[in-house]
């Protein structure tokens, strides 16, 4: 099999099953199945192989099944990005409309943040459910924000481990089959995807996320999973906060009927697409969004998972602030310099066994587009681990502009759908 | 490392130094590697990658040097075929001039023999031999094939395992370092290469061994080693012996002035090229065959390490004859065909631990460009396990052909030289 793919060949359906199987059974060994990992991230697959891929990871664990809850299901997934606490909003703004929001998360690696470790910052919150206690929480409140168990897809464990050390990551056939085998797997009824463009996302231009967002829905749809994906902007933060416990204040503003604008636009955008596709007339969803409902279902939902939604967030213990040196307009925060910098202050993790720091991360003033002045505060840095700030700053300082010129008003954070 | 290879970039001196060292020191990890390896067979490297490449192997373990023999010392490799058993002849017919021949050679995989499997056939003869016995045979008298020590290249041992079961191992670059650490590191005076190309070679088609040959004599060159390599015919198998003590008695037959002429050829093509590199005047190398000079030397070798040159070979219990199904001439003797059905009768092995039958392995009556007629013995299966024979026919039978035009006379079994 590694011969025919090293070889541009296809593989059979047969051989397909067989590897993926025989992998996760641990009769295929890692340094084969890298190789042919390798072999598909140069030569690629044909969109039959990745379907049958994908299916033969489904197959090595359990598909969930929420037939019997007498709710609609509706999932949602963002392929990952800086600032990207869409989930946190946007579950309980849908489950306030009696949609059943399943969200198996992940914890962050890398510059990019998981949804999990920003939960984590509340006190008493936990990210472990048993799919008993699942399925409660999705009769009421409605929504869970949960770790996967250990069923759901365990090729994908042993397989996404293994790409990490072997550079075989950015690969459409192996992010999509990655993605799609356990959100197909899940079982919700309908998914809905936001698949981030730019210098913090996995896709770093718009080509490259449309053909990641095209073979997933594609992949949905032949599942009959009902599947569509907005492609949405990752060149720099999305919102004002980075960070774990930052990001969660800044949810819970969006629950209040706050919060930046852009993220408000693409929670509000997500959300109707996720309602639509479940069948589900809403009226409009930013008075939703401050009439309190949403944030009745939130805190419904961090308490059934043991959290206090009323508790004091975590604070760092040092802050650092950076302030503009001219007098202009902010052009730009590029997206990974934002990232990094955030995950050096303690964020992030640089190992899967690495802890986070809730309070450490990035509040930003400011954002591209406003006018600042000489001497203002333009970002503040948040960590428990002062000596890491310069290595932070290392990071940031290439990564923000302020320049003469107004910049051109970006016209959305949504810049193209596939449905 | 693995992702700059993957994009297509040079390695620097310093990375390539760095994972060829770690990954002998079990740093860098096995799924690591063969990740590696698959983007270094897929995206190719450059001379100078090689190079560093194949210095960085030498120096995970120890240089040999010959300098205080007091002789000129010549090595000679074989990339491997079917019936390949020159090295026996040749080493002593070499070694009768006064050139120290020193042979680390090999045990067999797969379809292609092993030169230290075939001498073990002979009762007593031993392929271990300490670095000080060595020498002390390499004065007297004069050469020595043997199976080379734990510290030469100990990075290859490693790598060439993980090639074999990651489908990389038909890749210039990493033969042609594999193969050029070696004999860089065993420290002769010069080496001849003896490139094979056919169906029973690596290489299958000239072009592809050319580039292999001049990759491996340009490493060579750059190293100080006077190399040079002939390209010979291994679409069909070499003599009309195959199996281990079947290839011994051949290559006396070789060193008694007989033996079939497309090996003799070779033989003393090779003998030619050496004795040439090592600056000795040698007279016709066919009447130091004949004359029994180079016989004493074998006879001599064979004693040096335990062998008794004298005793009678094993052979295998059972045989059984394949015969001419018609009149005509013989077209085709396959040398894959003819190597896949040796090794299923015995002669070779699946696995690094399996043992080998030193009886097994065909033996050919009639060669390409004989005429034979109906009923005529052509071939004798040769085992010790006879349940083995259906399928090492099911490999022989559309290996061979009887036709009814004359074929072509082959000029010569060398084809070319790199100089």
């Amino acid at each position: 099999m590694i011969r025919a793919k090293r070889d541009r060949h296809s593989l059979s359906d047969a051989q397909i099953d067989w590897v993926v199987d025989a992998y996760t059974r641990g009769v295929v060994a890692d340094e084969q199945m890298s190789a042919l990992a390798m072999a598909i991230f140069l030569n690629g697959m044909e969109p039959g192989e990745i379907a049958r891929w994908t299916n033969a990871m489904i197959d090595t664990g359990e598909r969930m099944s929420f037939a019997d809850l007498g709710k609609v299901t509706a999932d949602k997934h963002s392929t990952g990005g800086v600032g990207d606490k869409v989930t946190l909003p946007l579950a309980p703004l849908v489950a306030s409309y009696g949609v059943a929001v399943p969200q198996l998360s992940g914890r962050g690696l890398g510059h990019t943040g998981g949804t999990l470790d920003k939960l984590e910052a509340i006190p008493g919150w936990s990210a472990d459910v048993s799919n008993a206690r699942l399925r409660e929480i999705l009769a009421d409140p409605g929504c869970v924000i949960c770790a996967p168990g250990a069923d759901l897809v365990p090729a994908d464990k042993r397989l996404y481990a293994l790409r990490d050390v072997t550079a075989t990551v950015d690969c459409i056939p192996l992010i999509a089959s990655s993605i799609m085998s356990k959100k197909i797997a899940e079982g919700a009824g309908s998914l809905t995807l936001d698949v981030k463009v730019g210098s913090g996302a996995f896709m770093k231009d718009a080509q490259t996320a449309r053909a990641l967002a095209e073979t997933m829905v594609r992949l949905g749809k032949d599942s009959g999973l009902a599947t569509s994906a907005l492609l949405t902007d990752m060149s720099r933060p999305l919102g004002r906060a980075i960070g774990n416990a930052l990001e969660v204040e800044e949810s819970v503003a969006v629950l209040a009927g706050g919060g930046p604008a852009d993220l408000v636009e693409l929670t509000v955008a997500l959300a109707d697409e996720m309602l639509t596709k479940s069948g589900v007339d809403h009226d409009d969803l930013a008075e939703r969004l401050a009439d309190g409902r949403a944030m009745d279902t939130w805190k419904a939902m961090i308490r059934a998972q043991g959290g206090d939604p009323d508790a004091e967030l975590p604070r760092a213990t040092h802050t650092e602030d950076v302030v503009a040196e001219r007098d202009g307009w902010l052009t730009e925060t590029d997206a990974l310099a934002f990232g990094v910098a955030s995950w050096r202050l303690g964020a992030g993790r640089a190992r899967k066994e690495d802890p986070v720091q809730a309070g450490a991360g990035i509040e930003l003033h400011a954002v591209v587009g406003d006018k600042v002045s000489a001497g203002q505060k333009l970002f503040t840095l948040h960590t428990d681990t002062p000596e890491r700030i310069p290595r932070a700053l290392e990071a940031l300082t290439p990564g923000f502009t302020v320049g003469d010129d107004e910049p051109a008003e970006r016209a959305s954070v949504i810049l193209d759908a596939v449905k």
